[in-house]
């Protein structure tokens, strides 16, 4: 297809379409001659992500640059690629590790890792933004005196298991390596307003179910 | 005790507890001369709410102060109290209801609604903004052309049901009716950074177990 069908199909402008293949978001169409090139579904889907990354997860141009480079590098393998696209999403700042709750939060998720028997968490530990993010919420609740029991915290850690079943099940089921890359960078983006939306209508209908409405 | 000590044993200082005092975000301690007020358990504890929503929450003091009306108001039934704090969250703008996605996402989430059966959640629909936030996700879903099937969404939405039965759970293990509403706001507050960062620890704890680390 043309530059204009692109477009119409995408609903991205011709503009945007440009300022992307000049950011090197969208690799070049195959050249026809002088003034034209032709673009496929390859591209169709590759702009679809790309305005998901900026307009739905307002990512940086630079960081959407960095997790597409990981989903194009076949070299690298698929927990890597899969991790980029993770990683790559807005992180919380880095935790204070001179703090005394930060430290003890540590411990905390640590002894959660260990019972729940993630092991592949545990070896990530050092390097993770994930296990990061988890200190540093744990750490917040602490500081202001909230102590929730650490089986709560179990339990809601094997729903999330359970959901990233479904997640990666789902990737599964696309054709292509590229695709199913693509797929888990888009739920990487997606899943998680949903999740939150649904958590929220969840706790209503809950309490709407104990207490009624009175 | 005295305000020294109330400033002591929450971590917050003297000249913010008098702010908060004067928004009337904390109630007066209890005067026992001219110039010295004495405070109680319960204002340590309203303290660390109201750090709660401003720091971690990052509400402003109008909706803090909203809030706690809410949760004050004892002629309130216990589903409205707690709606009241998850509703003051940061909400998702409007959805445009004019965009056709905005409409078909209306009959998406309705028909999940009546799949999983949650039928206080469709007496809400008008009213609830975690429905309009979850029109506003399955929206921007669809208008990129991501087909996630409905099926993965349904059992997504039966997994957030099993974290809100653990919310409330919890909430009901706490002995007078404030403290169980105190722990629904807190909860409201703390719970979803807490899953946020257990869901991606859990994707990249699955990944790893499906294709390694190569």
């Amino acid at each position: 297809m043309r530059l204009a069908e692109l477009s119409e199909r995408s609903g991205v402008s011709v503009a945007t379409i440009k300022y992307y293949l000049r950011e090197g978001l969208l690799a070049p169409g195959r050249q026809i001659n002088t003034t034209t090139a032709e673009y496929d579904e390859e591209h169709l889907r590759r702009l679809r992500l790309v305005r998901a990354m900026i307009q739905v997860g307002r990512l940086p141009v630079a960081t959407v640059r960095e997790v597409l480079g990981h989903v194009d590098d076949d070299s690298l393998g698929r927990t890597i690629r899969l991790g980029a696209a993770l990683w790559a999403l807005p992180q919380v700042p880095e935790p204070d590790e001179e703090d005394e709750y930060v430290q003890s939060a540590h411990r905390e998720v640590d002894k959660l890792l260990e019972t729940l028997g993630w092991s592949n968490s545990q070896a990530l530990v050092t390097i993770s933004p994930s296990y990061r993010s988890l200190v540093v919420a744990v750490a917040a609740l602490r500081r202001l005196g909230y102590d929730w029991p650490p089986e709560l915290v179990v339990n809601y850690a094997k729903l999330m298991h359970q959901a990233a079943v479904l997640d990666l099940d789902f990737v599964e089921t696309h054709p292509s390596e590229a695709e199913k890359v693509e797929t888990a960078v888009a739920g990487a983006i997606f899943v998680e307003p949903v999740l939150q939306a649904l958590h929220r209508l969840a706790q209503e209908e809950e309490s709407a179910r104990r207490y009624g409405f009175e």
